[in-house]
């Protein structure tokens, strides 16, 4: 029975997974759980994940969510994931549970949060914020700075100075990249200082290639649909665009 | 050389790590990083913990931080820690991981952020925010209530239907004793209705005695503090309390 990934490609950790897997070859079936509409909150969803969040998976009679935990659980039962993505040594390990459990309170809260209060909200039933989004902006440009002083600090061109990619970075970039949905002034203007988590995106998209790009395109597709219900506030910056229209980004 | 751990026991990770060290022997040197100093903040602690937070552990030339990521190396290479803390069992211990990744933005989010800005913070150099208060309060609630229609269901005593408790178990515990030190109401109306997280955390309580009153006591001694500092406060209610002194409650 192939391995069940519920998931929304619009969602930074279902990529993650998506991408774990595809990256590993492991066989899997993708369910779509569309989370604009609704599909999360159906009572047979529920009974996958009763939190109500993707990605979830189902594993012959085993059920799990959370990404980082189905990550490590995938990169345990499936022998064929190199042991680089998630090490048996114990101190490589632990620094790899370190930074996941970091990216929950400090990235994946600045940069989700971000984007929600920003761009997205109102594809998903919510209002934008302005005021949330500048409070998240803090969060996600002191993370940004931690990744380059702390996490990519050495010679590795990846995490915690490794020369080959861990489910860590998978779920830090998979993140990050969630940014190319928001106004490219505002995405320049957050990401382009950071020449190193730069250069750390493309080294995971190319450790990655051809699946990065393939589970990515969604956020391109959903780039041109802004634009086109919006092309004048394309140009704008953020304060205009916050400004003149808070409620139909998309 | 022994595990050194740093840690302020008015922290909720820090109570965590430095119970699940007492309850397996652990023998640590536990060094005080006092926030309410800032001592998180000397260039000292940062050679520590470049993210400038509490708890830390330092094992012979091995750094690490995030509690989650601290319990998972010491369950893995203390020898004498009993496999229920975080068995090998590839199914449970990917459960544990699914309760520890959830647990970060949803009771930690809530539990933290409400006692922060109704209570702790101007003792940690913030202002009270009864609005963030009154927003974290609706995590708080909503995750309480999940702990216990999901991850309490089941006949055991412990998270995820165990008859002994996990890392997991310590960890979301710790956070929602930090509730000890608001206000009695706030307490009562937040706690009260969920009875069988008070009967869990009394079992998770007499499983890790004599060490869970010893780890807590700390609350009750800023909790008469309090008292002390405000006696007609501690009679009202959230509502007055909040509008009379955001400032001053410690």
């Amino acid at each position: 029975m192939r391995l069940k990934v519920y998931a929304d490609r619009m969602s930074q950790p279902s990529r993650a997974v998506v991408l774990f897997c595809k990256s590993n070859g492991i066989d899997i079936e993708e369910v779509k759980i569309d989370l604009s509409k609704r599909q999360h909150l159906t009572p047979e969803f529920r009974e996958i994940n009763p939190m109500k969040q993707v990605p979830a998976i189902v594993d012959g009679r085993f059920k799990l969510f959370e990404s980082h935990a189905i990550m490590i659980y995938l990169a345990s039962v499936f022998p064929g994931v190199a042991d680089h993505w998630y090490p048996a040594d114990v101190f490589k390990r632990a620094k790899i549970h370190s930074v996941l459990d970091w990216h929950h309170s400090n990235l994946r809260h600045g940069a989700h949060t971000y984007v929600l209060n920003s761009t997205l909200g109102p594809a998903l039933g919510q209002s934008l914020n302005p005021n949330a989004a500048a409070e998240a902006e803090k969060v996600l440009l002191a993370s940004l700075a931690k990744i380059e002083s702390v996490w990519l600090k050495g010679n590795g061109r990846f995490l915690l100075g490794s020369s080959q990619p861990s489910i860590a970075d998978l779920s830090l970039v998979c993140e990050i990249m969630q940014l190319e949905v928001v106004d490219k002034k505002d995405h320049d203007r957050i990401l382009g200082p950071h020449k190193r988590v730069l250069k750390w995106i493309d080294d995971t998209k190319n450790a990655t290639a051809p699946h990065f790009d393939e589970v990515h395109s969604i956020l391109l597709k959903v780039k041109e649909k802004l634009k086109k219900k919006h092309p004048d506030e394309a140009k704008n910056n953020i304060q205009s665009s916050r400004k003149t229209s808070l409620h139909s980004k998309m």
